[in-house]
């Protein structure tokens, strides 16, 4: 840029946090755009601008420069379905189907030994992995969701909290607790700017229709979203249709859970009928493509829903069930499943995948007003990734790198809201051998 | 051990290159078998012994010790079906089905671009990825198998240079020169102990019957395989049939191809005869599972085929068409399709998988006198995996571990007949740099 022809932008000079110059910068909004030789503006949490590097260098007096040529900057990704403490059961149980699975080894175990303690060391350990692997939010369904918030707020993560509902007594609550309880956390939690609470019913086969109803009126009071793992095996589905006569999707449309707020985890067994409807209701959709495989639950039909009009996001499911929490990893299966479920090499192209991963998942948490894609206005919440390596050369097409060719490990820096996370590949606001520690402690206790 | 309960082994005190302590010794063979406390003892190449450490401790005096206590050691991994050199064209095109892929990109940039230089390049930039994943062997098929040859030599890795042949004419060779152009490299690799070669007639679709039969001839004279591309796709079936009402497996069999020396790859389109065929005829499968899902191609019956008693092993395919050459990626997509396809969770589980990747893939290439597992007498063909990440711990068990949840990234140490390869996460062959650099200068030839 010459100087001369630019006197209005010379003597604007503005302070700032932060400037960012990534070689590429994939802000995911417009959909497949890639800015070369373009700088990220942020201040006081928020993104201020998107500009010409050489624009920027001139306009801005930045408190931090992170000069990245060789790296890809985009918005965090949005995991919008885990059950993040289970990653202290990683590896506990495999090769099991999804009952034998729950009912002989996970729910046993939770049985004997998850408490608030465990909650909050699983949630760290699972926080430490997401955040390496280029994770902002997380959207979460387990027992003791205020040791979720806590951990999620002091390690400076962004969390949709499920306030979970189940109609089993547990360590955390008793059947016809579950509700109030949730709702004192959301009362609690109304001033955090990183967390959302949703409700989080656990499944049609496990919360029966009263706190549904109950959970229906309250989520519309209160503006809260619903988030229930539905559909995730024929057998369920069998079993329901057995049990009542009805589907639980149909049980779910009398309920009145069909709409907007309603985040529809799995959803593998859909009639032509309930893809249409899952468009037509506006819902939203969390797509575990691993999960679902690894419990031979069945195929999420992903590219029939978008093109209903349903919103698609992604979620690795707990640690224990897939077994990492790599959503590089989960938006890559996502699209290459997509296209064998398709028959069709073209669906779900990388640069959708991408937007699955981000907004996505904004859009189902409500929160794409605040994340999802790095637009001025928005919060700071990016990461930069590493296209230098081995496996990201040569380099034709970034969106196509990151979505099938990068290693989650390429992820060098993390922010949300403007804050550090990750720092040039080190976790910054969690202390890992102390993570480390916890997990063999826990391991010795579970297995001893 | 006490020492005045051996007085045996004191006093026996044997000299050998290097001893590995690791955590855990996973040598897949015998199945499913985890040595803690135990160590492997490596001269001149191979393995002189696996034994308790302590025992190990007092019984060798080793130039080079590895003390590994949070590692997992186990044998390197066999990529039984890659292009190394098409690393070049990673992301060059994607989002295609096979066909418009081959027909619009990737042939016509072969035609304009690929030479010796290319693939030279190509398959370091490859191998640099492969090392750094834990693989110590692959199994290729591209033009210039001289020049994979030669790069592979002199980085160490273990080979099996497919002899490529298909009707067509290339920068390489003219058609009916290829198979003595193949033979005259055979010959010249003759003395080579890291290199194989194997005959790779491209396709049924792309090699005539003339050929097919010369192939036949020579392999069981000279006792060398045959790697080809079988019933990748519908499509090509549906051709097959439609010009000479003969599907190619058919073809295949009249021409006396179906046998222990074959390496069937893909095999997404079988009848239920075929896979009991594949079975009778002990045919080799090299399963692309990640490839199979991006081209839209089909599903490989893998749980099948190995009831009928085929040999399954794994492989990348090209990065052109996967888009990383990450072995442990692909295992765990292999475990986790297999039980989606099979409708069963049991399917394939974490021991089964980790067996295809090495043992099998040994098989397959009539290599596992050497290597595929840890014994003494064998190659020390091994790789030393990280367990101690937040994203394999807790660790209850370790093969599911290294199945389902570890990271590429996490292999630190690579050695190849008792040549480190990778040392503490750094190549020991290959100079990164160059190969970057490269790879820079060919995307500036081929997309200008
Ligand atoms: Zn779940
Ligand atoms: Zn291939």
């Amino acid at each position: 840029m010459n100087l001369m022809q630019s006197p209005d932008i010379v003597g604007q000079v503005e302070s700032i946090d932060l400037l960012v110059l990534p070689g590429y910068l994939v802000p995911i909004e417009p959909a497949g755009s890639v800015l070369l030789d373009h700088a990220l503006a942020v201040h006081d949490g928020r993104i201020v601008s998107i500009l010409p590097a050489d624009e920027a260098r001139l306009k801005y007096k930045a408190r931090q420069l992170l000069d990245l040529p060789g790296h890809a900057v985009m918005p965090g990704l949005v995991n919008l379905h885990t059950h993040s403490a289970m990653s202290l059961m990683r590896g506990l149980a495999d090769d099991l189907p999804l009952m034998d699975w729950l009912q002989q080894h996970i729910w046993p175990a939770e049985g004997q030994h998850m408490n608030r303690a465990f909650c909050g060391d699983g949630v760290r350990l699972a926080m430490a992995e997401m955040i390496r692997g280029g994770q902002t939010t997380f959207s979460d369904m387990y027992f003791f969701p205020e040791a979720t918030a806590e951990a999620a707020i002091a390690a400076g993560m962004r969390t949709a909290v499920g306030l979970i509902v189940i109609d089993f007594p547990t360590a955390w609550a008793q059947p016809g607790e579950y509700i109030h309880k949730g709702l004192d956390l959301h009362d609690r939690l109304r001033n955090q700017a990183l967390v959302k609470t949703v409700f989080a019913p656990h499944a049609p086969y496990t919360v029966s229709d009263e706190p549904l109803r109950q959970i229906r009126q309250y989520a519309t009071e209160l503006g809260i979203g619903i988030h229930m793992h539905v559909h995730e095996t024929a057998g369920e589905v069998e079993m329901a249709v057995a049990q009542s006569g009805k589907r639980p999707w149909q049980r779910l449309k009398e309920l009145d859970l069909l709409g907007p707020d309603l985040i529809a985890v799995h959803m593998t067994q859909l009639t032509d009928e309930e893809i249409a409807e899952a468009g037509q209701y506006k819902v939203h959709i969390a797509h575990c493509p691993e999960s679902n495989l690894k419990l031979a639950s069945g195929f999420c039909p992903v590219h029939r829903l978008i093109e209903a009009g349903a919103n698609v996001g992604i979620g690795t499911d707990g640690a224990a069930s897939n077994n990492d929490l790599d959503l590089f990893g989960e938006l890559r299966t996502a699209s290459l499943l997509a296209k064998a479920v398709a028959g069709d090499a073209r669906a779900l192209p990388a640069a959708t995948a991408l937007e699955l991963a981000t907004i996505n998942g904004a859009r189902a948490l409500g929160w794409d007003d605040t994340i999802g894609s790095l637009k001025p206005g928005k919060a700071a919440d990016f990461i930069a990734v590493d296209m230098s390596a081995v496996n990201t050369q040569p380099l034709y097409n970034v969106l196509s790198h990151l979505a099938y060719a990068v290693n989650s490990r390429q992820v060098d820096h993390v922010y949300v809201a403007g804050r550090a996370l990750l720092s040039e590949g080190r976790l910054q606001t969690l202390v890992e051998d102390e993570l480390l520690a916890k997990a063999r402690e826990w391991r010795d206790i579970i297995r001893p």
